[in-house]
């Protein structure tokens, strides 16, 4: 197991532990509801965003129980996105993460609820993080909510993504999407960690475009994903873009040339760690890992 | 103007002006999403949640700048449930506070996206309030995510409630879903304005007991104004409860009964106040009011 492997099995066993902890048992009441949660949560995701919380923070000497809420908070409104995004009236999608969506094993509206919630709960779970200074919570929270909400965050990137369907949208437009949708939730990621280990003040600026050109590589690679890929390598449906008629990179520029720009991308993200004086094989591995996913 | 009346126009006033400032405009991209929160948002409603943390606030002292934004949240969390709760999935309605629901004015994708980022606005017009200590903000993002979260507030009633339809639900089960769905948020407004007023600790209890049982109040006359109101007098769908085949405080026990009820659970109210030694007529004001709507 490489030293990235073992970093990234572990982070799964710390943040999963985590979430455990904060969201209430499936014998709690409303059980439907937590059964709900727990279905899409514990569902064998990756916990790239988490993982990145924890690279980072411990790139900047953040010890790993300071770290922990807040990537866990992460994968509470990723997960809650992802439950929303594959409603009937959004993607209208059966299948994530390898089994049935939120909404399909339960219904739309506990699966609606479900989301609702999980954002509530990512909240309060940093709001309630007693191992950080309230100073930190408060500016964790709002970095969070910045980079899910609008105008410079998820929701109003999956907003635009939705009208964008069955358009013709130009490359700088799809860039937007991404960099709203997917970049911007895993650009907090990567600056969450930096404040936590309190480096956010000193290399605010390189860490955050670190973190906000792996978002790009990563839906860019997503992208790729979806074309080459099976709806069962994938756990979801596949060639999904190319359904909705949504313009992609490869859509505009082919498999090929979105590879390459992929691998360009890997290397502006790295390039950007430069003014980082601190150990940096974590990151760099974790954008190699990244680009990898497609090759 | 009654004094209580000119409180809660003023309140309007402002809480209105701070929602203004606090969500994107209308000519923001995305557009769409941004019309849609304010379709909703700004429909006339009666600010009843922001009312009562200014009231609470003033009775502890607290100064108007500080109660704002915590207001404007409540109002951005009460209204995201709204626009949700009428989705077809869930109360399927076409009408609210007089006009077209969120997802019949737009659609639904964005209906969902519009109610998905008000909650995340809402957490970070708390985070981001200059006006209050961190330490006070953590607090006040607790309470508001508790009491809209699970298991014990908003989000786990309204699951109760879309569970309970078409059941013979029990009384106590009705009173806990108030307690959860309506309740718990109103609750969270008094105990809001209490903290902000550095209150809270001396008189926490009394000012939360108010609360709790002015937000059973406030949903059991609410019951009631279904059953005797017609839809234009509601600005939302009469009889509703009846239509869901919805177990209420009117189905079990006749209207005549409730609203002996409703005036018993007003007497109930003003006797929690007993504990604090401070001016607490326009605490008393309010629960007369809400009883009044529906004599």
């Amino acid at each position: 197991m490489s030293e990235l492997d073992e970093f990234l099995s572990e982070s799964v066993r710390i943040v999963d532990g985590s979430l455990d902890k904060l969201i209430p048992s499936a014998e709690t009441a409303p059980m439907r509801l937590h059964e709900a949660i727990r279905w899409s949560l514990f569902a064998g995701g990756k916990r790239f965003r988490p993982a990145l919380v924890f690279a980072v923070g411990r790139t900047f000497d953040a010890p790993m129980e300071k770290l922990v809420r807040t990537a866990a908070a992460v994968e509470m409104i990723h997960t809650y996105s992802l439950i929303h995004d594959d409603l009937p009236s959004m993607d209208n999608d059966d299948l994530r993460r390898g089994r049935l969506t939120c909404h399909k094993k339960f219904d739309e509206a506990t699966a609606i609820l479900a989301g609702d919630v999980l954002e509530t709960l990512a909240f309060q779970a940093v709001a309630e993080d007693a191992s950080l200074s309230p100073d930190m919570r408060v500016i964790l929270i709002a970095e969070l909510a910045k980079a899910a909400g609008t105008p410079a965050g998820m929701v109003a990137g999956q907003q635009l993504d939705l009208e964008a369907e069955g358009k013709d949208a130009p490359i700088a437009e799809i860039e937007k999407i991404h960099r709203l949708k997917t970049g911007a939730l895993i650009a907090a990621c990567g600056r969450a960690g930096a404040i936590i280990g309190e480096g956010y003040t000193v290399e605010a600026h390189a860490i955050s475009e670190y973190a906000a050109n792996l978002g790009l590589l990563f839906q860019v690679t997503d992208d790729i994903l979806d074309v080459t890929q099976t709806t069962e390598d994938l756990g979801k449906t596949a060639q999904k873009d190319i359904a909705a008629n949504k313009a992609t990179y490869p859509s505009v520029f082919g498999i090929e040339e979105t590879k390459a720009l992929a691998r360009r991308l890997c290397d502006e993200t790295i390039l950007k760690l430069e003014p980082i004086d601190r150990p940096k094989k974590l990151l760099v591995d974790i954008a190699v890992h990244i680009l990898e996913r497609c090759s």
